[in-house]
């Protein structure tokens, strides 16, 4: 059996953000046993899984993405967008558009320290959607 | 139920290069509803979704990939098979060589930017080969 | 179909490890056709495919993701677990935690020269855990 929906992210800063909570809200109804595939619709955002407690791990996502991954390198040549949108472009690739993972017992099996993160890599990103598909 | 069947790409050079058609052109009956997921059997090549309108974003890809991950580190002891191979094989496991689509209404739901790479890391890396599992 | 399970790695010292074997040991009945998918339930360890012959990859693995993400970082604000501690979280993301293989004739289709890494990125991560699921 599969169900499938669209869940609408509301805009966030540039940066990494939790959205677990946001996302289980929208899973009411979870099979006992099975996975579930989260794509996010584009490629200049990404969608991991890290640690869900200390609020520092995202800061620190953020400064050591931005030094690996520098704005305005003149390697660059797609640079009509923005100095922000080749190292989006970048960041989404190495980090990742999808997610799958396991259900049991009707919840999302993930380890203790494990959240959602929606690591947004536009300075205005706007809104962002992902596509959530459930397996059973 | 499960669909499976391998597809053979042409060889390319290395770099970033768009098989969204490619591929789309062998999924010819998708379910209504499902996923579609997509392993490339290679450990010096890899497969992610970005950037599918300017090709100038792939050229960027390589170009920041090949700085990223250089040729002739020191450090590295794999270095019988070419100066291209070690790079090969990190580039290959940051990008990741599977893939998970949702499909909805018959067809690949991905965002409207969103194209599929097959990235070559390999100077002279052949046909490359993916194993495509369909769900429904 | 859904099978899933859980298994408890051994404690791995800090670098890359070959655990084709003892996964596929685990996996005694598979279907004629599906996916497994693993999770690994940890933000300071990963999950990839890499080379499964030459050990030397795995060695150049370990000191290339040292290089690329290094300890010590005084940009880094996550430091109360340790020098290994932010680095490892980093290094999660960016290889990954999850891994979806096509199953095909009753064995994992993967190709010749792919196997699964465990990627410990801790000093002392201790034992970890996958979370097994299998698809037909």
């Amino acid at each position: 059996m599969i169900k499938q929906f669209e869940i609408k992210l509301p805009a966030y800063p540039k940066g990494f953000h939790l959205i677990t909570q946001m996302v289980t809200d929208r899973l009411s109804e979870l099979p006992d046993s099975g996975l579930v595939h989260i794509l996010l619709k584009h490629t200049s955002a990404g969608i991991t899984l890290n640690e869900n407690a200390d609020p520092s791990v995202r800061t620190d996502f953020e400064s050591f993405m931005n030094k690996l991954i520098p704005e305005n390198d003149p390697a660059y040549t797609h640079i009509f967008e923005g100095a922000d949108d080749m190292p989006a472009h970048l960041k989404s690739s190495l980090i990742g558009q999808t997610l799958m993972i396991p259900v049991t017992n009707g919840r999302l099996n993930l380890g203790t320290w494990q959240g959602i993160y929606l690591c947004e890599f536009r300075n205005h990103g706007g809104s962002r959607r992902l596509v959530v598909t459930i397996y059973s």
